[in-house]
């Protein structure tokens, strides 16, 4: 694709707090960080909590931000958003054309994780999402500190270069900490605690 | 006070969109930023447009947050907010304890601003406002560039070392930047242009 710049523009996506399984709509912001050193732009779009509706907003809301042909990667926390609502990062890849990388502070159980995709509406295209969302990587970030990812559009040493360049205050990606750090306050009205 | 260190956490705070003369409630979103370097939290409160609430405001959202302790200073673009509310930085240098930096990009107007004044409510105690923000400074930024600067429980050395030392990916303090793109975009769904 391209050489990963240390000033790489990173889009990333983390949900506010809701009720669960309420079927009410979730914020999402979207935070535009330069890898691992400022913010630069924020935008922010509505899901269905435990809804399938997360890939086509998001969408959206990229195609239609003025940081729309800067940003060169987007990035989540997971898979699923707003509960069990779940991001397809091959179907998003494709209608954006930007590379998406998840990454996971714990290796995910996938087996639990599909038998409580069961209880869902749409599971078989919920587990097309996980399968679509490829093979979990571990990347060691600091001493005795891994993270894990998966990703698509990329090279997996450059996934691991944005991932190390851009964790630069704590164990995650800034445009993660940040995002998550507002999402939080815009809906509790304060930012609580750590991503 | 205290010696001014690079990473001094600065509570930088900014309105977002409204309607002006409207007496809606206008969100004003407040960034801690650690000196130039980073995002580290976020609380929002709502002021009336117009109205005279937004210190008060301001000082309960102070006053509430996890952030509290380790503030050691405030930042306002203009003693304006949400229209003509304004800040008296002296009643909240006295209530929060924090000294208080307001910058702005251009000299004010003082005697215009107080003709405008005069078609607002409580102008008298609106005239008290901006004699409590004191003088007016001014200190160069960048070759050519200069803010100018009113404050509160510093020395003025000290408020200019915070201002330059703040303002490191534009001409304003990256608190009041953050705050500006980020109040922004959550009324409006983008950040719009820059601080």
């Amino acid at each position: 694709m391209y050489s990963v710049k240390d000033e790489i523009r990173i889009l990333g996506f983390d949900d506010g707090p809701f009720k669960p399984r309420s079927s009410q709509k979730v914020l999402v912001v979207g935070v535009v960080h330069r890898g691992g050193k400022f913010f630069d732009g924020i935008m922010r779009t509505w899901v269905t909590c435990d809804g399938l509706d997360a890939t086509k907003k998001i969408n959206n809301m990229v195609d239609e931000s003025k940081h729309k042909e800067e940003v060169q990667v987007l990035m989540f926390k997971g898979i699923t958003i707003a509960g069990f609502n779940m991001i397809d990062i091959k179907e998003l890849y494709k209608k954006t054309g930007k590379p998406v990388i998840v990454v996971m502070r714990k290796k995910p159980d996938i087996e639990e994780f599909k038998d409580a995709i069961k209880n869902f509406n749409n599971s078989e295209k919920r587990l097309d999402f996980i399968r679509n969302a490829g093979k979990i990587y571990k990347v060691k970030i600091k001493k005795n500190k891994s993270i894990y990812y998966q990703f698509i559009g990329l090279e997996k040493s450059e996934v691991e270069k944005i991932i190390k360049l851009s964790s630069t205050r704590s164990l995650i990606p800034e445009p993660l900490r940040v995002a998550h750090l507002i999402a939080s306050a815009m809906v509790g009205g304060e930012s609580r605690g750590r991503a």
